[in-house]
């Protein structure tokens, strides 16, 4: 059974002020529930990245997420376009003057929906790639209870200082396009999206992906045309607004942010009960294993199992890295 | 004795074509040329830095640089605002008008200031930081029978394309602003200035920098007061078309793309008579040691010696490397 679906919340409070007078879930569902409820598996979306895409990449027959044995849910991040964006809120939280999301305002409302539509009270496991990840870790530590398995893929459960000072260049870059007009523009703001593009380029894979030329797999001959065919496509698709609120939710990232946990970051790996497998990337550049590593020290049941691949933070899109994280996921699946 | 000068060149044709009505080299020199000319030292300057810059950082009573033994030579780079740039040439090539220039232009420049002005045939050093490394390793491939040894810090021999791809960058952030206006602007593009600086944030410095939050050191509690209080007035005392005009000379980096060497990289390295100690950072982002090591597997009479620090590509600029650093450089003057 697939079906797409969207649920919707009134007078939605969000954590760091404000609220949106309709905040709308959309999601797909793969496979069936079964019958004591117990083969749930949800998998949020990342940056930029709908439901559609996580389906795509992360699931499939014969893959460790596999809609023939589970029953899998795929929400889609506030702010991506299909769940409420900045691109399709309307007035007075339109564009330009849409709220600021947390990741821990996604994992409530999708917490909403698994419990009161679905009517689940245990994920067998969540699992995601990149902002995917964040809402795991957010997961874990925020409904320990319900959370059997985590695997975080390429994310932190608090976003690092080295990470914010990339995004910090990504919003300083598009709100400099004139075209972008605070948000309220008439036509895309293409030079920017441009210059997001090859600013994202320099950090979205590795150095030794440039220095091998491993660019030549999307047809390009150069770190030039590696941007124009690969990364300004993925960005001039994207609505700038909604790129700047997905980044907003980014940057706060922390899952002690919160009043459960008072801005007590180990308390909070600490307060984790799924069994976890950390899966960072040895040549991400924005989620460095290192990272990985400490909050692994936190979690009581955890281990960190590095990737390796020249893909980098992307690593999660190449097939080639697809046999590693299945393996973990069907571990934790067992 | 300190010396402050100008060499001018008329009808100086530049590499790429084009060329400058009047090259003006500005330089300063530190010390005494001794009688048998034998104790000259270049030492040419980074992006956006000038010869006061190289000369604090680099140079002093007591350090391997000494100017009471060497007579120090301190060119600046072609666009950096002392020497010919977008920001002081006349018209027809003044502001974003001004054509582009290479490595070679500028060595080749200096070349002639050095024999022609200053009447010497031998180099005793030649050694630089960034932009400065890779003009050492110009000089050392262009006029192999010149210099004696030669110590690249933190640069390369020809611009990797990772390292091009955060030049892309930087480049279509800046000509964003549309107070840059295609380079002919009424006041500085601070916002682009800005982004800028937040780019350069990302790459200047290494993670563990900024997970150490090593930026208290500069009085900064986060990663945006970081790039205020340091990167935001390092870039915004920049004239915006000699960051473009220095930025394109980096780009095109490369000892081999001239008719010497018909492109030929290795031959070019194969070509370097001087002893050469190659020092990349291990956490510098653009010049990634791995770089350093490919170089040294062919230049003849060389070595590749690491220096390890947070600081990554800044390092030169953190007093607590310059013992490295220094040491290094006396072993070359012995």
């Amino acid at each position: 059974m697939t079906r797409t679906d969207f649920f919707d919340v009134p007078n939605f409070m969000l954590q760091k002020g404000g609220m949106l007078p309709t905040a709308r879930l959309s999601y797909k569902t793969l496979g069936t529930l079964n019958s004591d409820r117990s083969n749930a598996v949800l998998v949020p979306s990342w940056y930029t990245g709908t439901h559609a895409d996580t389906e795509m990449f992360m699931t499939g027959t014969g893959r460790a997420l596999d809609p023939q044995k589970y029953f899998i849910i795929l929400p889609d991040l506030l702010g991506n376009g299909l769940s409420t964006s900045p691109s399709n809120a309307p007035a007075p939280v339109d564009r330009g003057r849409f709220p600021r999301v947390t990741i821990h305002d996604n994992v409530r409302l999708q917490y909403q929906l698994i419990t009161e539509v679905l009517g689940i009270e245990t994920l067998r496991l969540v699992t995601g790639w990149s902002m995917g990840a964040c809402q795991t870790y957010q997961w874990a530590a925020q409904y320990p209870g319900m959370v059997r398995a985590a695997c975080p893929i390429a994310g932190s459960a608090r976003t690092a200082s080295f990470n914010k000072v990339f995004l910090l260049a990504l919003k300083r870059t598009l709100e400099l396009d004139p075209t972008f007009a605070e948000g309220f523009y008439e036509r895309a703001p293409v030079a920017g999206l441009r210059a997001f593009a090859a600013i994202y380029a320099g950090w979205g894979v590795s150095e030794p992906f440039f220095r091998t030329e491993a660019y030549r797999l999307f047809g390009a001959g150069s770190h030039e045309e590696f941007v124009q065919y690969f990364w300004e496509p993925f960005f001039l698709k994207c609505d700038a607004n909604n790129l700047l609120s997905q980044l907003s939710t980014w940057l706060d990232g922390d899952i002690s942010a919160n009043p459960a946990y008072g801005g007590d970051f180990h308390a909070a790996l600490r307060a984790i009960r799924a069994r976890t497998i950390v899966m960072p990337v040895d040549h991400d550049r924005y989620f460095p294993p290192v990272d990985a590593e400490e909050e692994v020290r936190h979690i009581p049941n955890s281990e960190c199992r590095v990737i390796n691949s020249i893909w980098g933070h992307m690593a999660p899109m190449n097939p080639g890295d697809s046999p590693a994280i299945d393996a973990a996921l069907s571990e934790l699946l067992e």
